[in-house]
């Protein structure tokens, strides 16, 4: 049986920004919503139950980490990554196409004489990527065959068909090669992922979800023909990637603005891997339901806690600064986090400045807790047709 | 008025253990106790809540540490330590005379052409001990009278009188020395301690009690004359230290048979920086009601946890061996704490293999569950005259 869907709720009278139900096996995700990332099977610092209370119902783990490590057999072993978690709640797991593309270059990269050489260390044919672990250098390969298998095994509820992720920038000829190769292996994905599905139906394991990938680069006809594309096969939903490599938000709402409207509305829409607080309005107004972003923990790590202040557009404050150091009130004020009803910025300044464990801890609690607020801000002001004027308040 | 205080519940009849009450003014101490260390204001990646919830009533605060960072200033303007950190229950705090005398030493520590220099950078005289910051080498001061006012300060419930502590081994002539100006710094540190205690009448300040530090090294008529000297000045109880500084624990026992028939039991006895299993069967036997100790949440984040095997006195699992990345039970079977009834130790091996926080979290709360499961066990055998067996089940 089929136990996933998405329903739309409501959508913005002004935007194309809505508000819906996403239905996995192991419960309803309320959208839109923000999915933090726990790369290596741990959102970092917290527990499940810290997330749970902090009503985060969806969270992102890297097929390509746990494949790595702990590897596969031991998720396999402990019943899925659900159960090796500890995690009831719905997940997300990704093709590992753009760690092996990032990561097993990255890393382990030796020039030869003439300063070349990387490319040789991820080398992608039709069948799929060569690369080496991060870890050990180890030789490995990623084709949508074994990225299905994997993601499977791994048991997330929602899983992102296997992509040829690119470097950025990239000439117009690379990105339509890259993109049709993108294309032949989304149709691999979603055969393997079929068959996979076929053969656990004796099993009792649930139906897992399949997202296409649309790629593209940042040329527009690519870009549509990527959408109309992938739209067309029969995918669970659709995830939009390769934006965030730009690093440039003006390349970003431009993809959003090209992809968005080739969109089938029925299905949910996920945006990987971007989150600033102006993005989140962005991404959400083109009618996105769910994006993932390690921005708001990595930034908790570094001290940098989110604060709604008086200066627009001023949305982070670097708790390590001295003035810190004797302000004994919380990170803000009428949050309701733990850490904010429990401790003050002195306080925190103090873990970071001693290098102390708890600090990233309770930062990455308040990090999450802010964004979570405002994607709920958000989600209400949909229902209410407020949506634009709530980005008018946070943004103008 | 004086809110602290200690009452017997239960002499073993075997033994000279005993069970007890220690009150103070954040709450009552069932002893034996284990007392938790928070070096830096926080025992290292666990909450307030979480030590609440692993039964923990006290926990230990370096003076010295919070001295340097983040600054007595700042601790005095939260209205002290317990609401800095955010601790409802009791906390004790040392003199800084250990911490002035090791980590004053062994950092900046720059040999001259005779190889020696050391000793230059912690002098110690009449008035006290000069050191410099293990953070950036600048020059400080402890004496009794600043250490009394650093505790009262910090506002723990138990402080310790501020004492000379040398290193291991010494000399019979040198541990006199240092023996003689303990004494004679526990008489000032007394006189320092009721002046701050008189000044503070008019306040709603609690009475903070004062502990005496009985030293003497390895040196039999040493340790006796100091207990003697000791206690008969009127302290609130007796802390025992320098014993772990011999590492050796056939002296440690020495030490604590010397001492231990010269303490009045009607106060309460706290042992400094000793833990091993069984050191805690050894010094509750002798009639200590509380001890600190790092092993347990060091040896934590070493990824080194408490389990009780069939193998007698070994009690440690190195949950990074190999053998652990696919066992899928817990720590602990019978283990209750929240670590071994949520997590396997797949997981947390997993964990550490990728340098996870949570790794050292979760660890971290199983041993604290551990040793205080095992002081909660060896309390009731007390109260049931049973103690000398539980230790041989333990030991033998």
């Amino acid at each position: 049986m089929k136990t996933f869907g998405f329903e739309i709720v409501h959508n913005d009278s002004k935007t194309n920004a809505r508000t819906g139900i996403i239905h996995t096996p192991h419960g309803d995700i309320q959208t839109p919503a923000f999915v933090p990332v726990g790369t290596q099977g741990t959102v970092k610092s917290l527990t499940p139950e810290d997330l749970h209370d902090l009503d985060v119902r969806l969270f992102f783990v890297n097929t390509y980490h746990m494949y790595l490590r702990p590897g596969l057999s031991v998720i396999s072993q402990a019943g899925g990554l659900h159960r090796f978690m500890g995690w009831d709640h719905p997940l997300i797991t990704d093709s590992g196409g753009f760690q092996v593309f990032s990561l097993g270059r990255k890393r382990y990269a030796k020039k030869n004489e003439n300063g070349e050489g990387e490319a040789d260390l991820v080398r992608i044919n039709e069948d799929g990527v060569t690369f080496r672990s991060h870890w050990d250098g180890s030789e490995h390969i990623f084709t949508p065959e074994v990225s299905m298998l994997y993601q499977w095994t791994l048991g997330s509820d929602i899983h992102i068909a296997f992509d040829d992720c690119t470097e950025y920038p990239i000439s117009y000829k690379k990105a339509r090669e890259s993109m049709e190769r993108t294309h032949r292996w989304a149709e691999r994905s979603l055969e393997e992922h079929a068959r996979q599905w076929t053969m656990s139906m004796g099993s009792k394991k649930p139906y897992q979800a399949l997202y296409g990938s649309i790629q593209g680069s940042v040329y527009e006809d690519l870009r549509k023909e990527s959408a109309q594309f992938i739209t067309l096969l029969p995918f669970d939903g659709y995830a939009v990637g390769g934006v965030s490599v730009g690093e440039n938000k003006e390349e970003m709402r431009r993809v959003m603005d090209w992809v968005s409207p080739l969109l089938p509305p029925q299905k949910s829409r996920h945006l990987l891997g971007v989150g600033e607080i102006d993005d989140i309005f962005a991404l959400f107004e083109h009618g996105f339901d769910t994006f993932d972003c390690v921005q708001p923990t990595r930034l908790a790590r570094m001290g940098r806690v989110y604060a709604k202040s008086n200066k627009r557009k001023i949305f982070e404050v670097d708790i390590l600064k001295s003035e810190c150091a004797h302000d004994f009130n919380p990170i803000e004020k009428d949050c309701s986090c733990y850490t904010c009803t429990h401790f003050s910025r002195a306080y925190i300044h103090h873990l970071f400045k001693v290098r102390e464990l708890l600090g990233y801890r309770l930062a990455s609690i308040h990090n999450i807790s802010f964004i979570n607020r405002l994607v709920s801000e958000i989600r209400l002001a949909i229902g209410h047709d407020s949506f634009v004027a709530l980005k008018k308040e946070w943004l103008s």
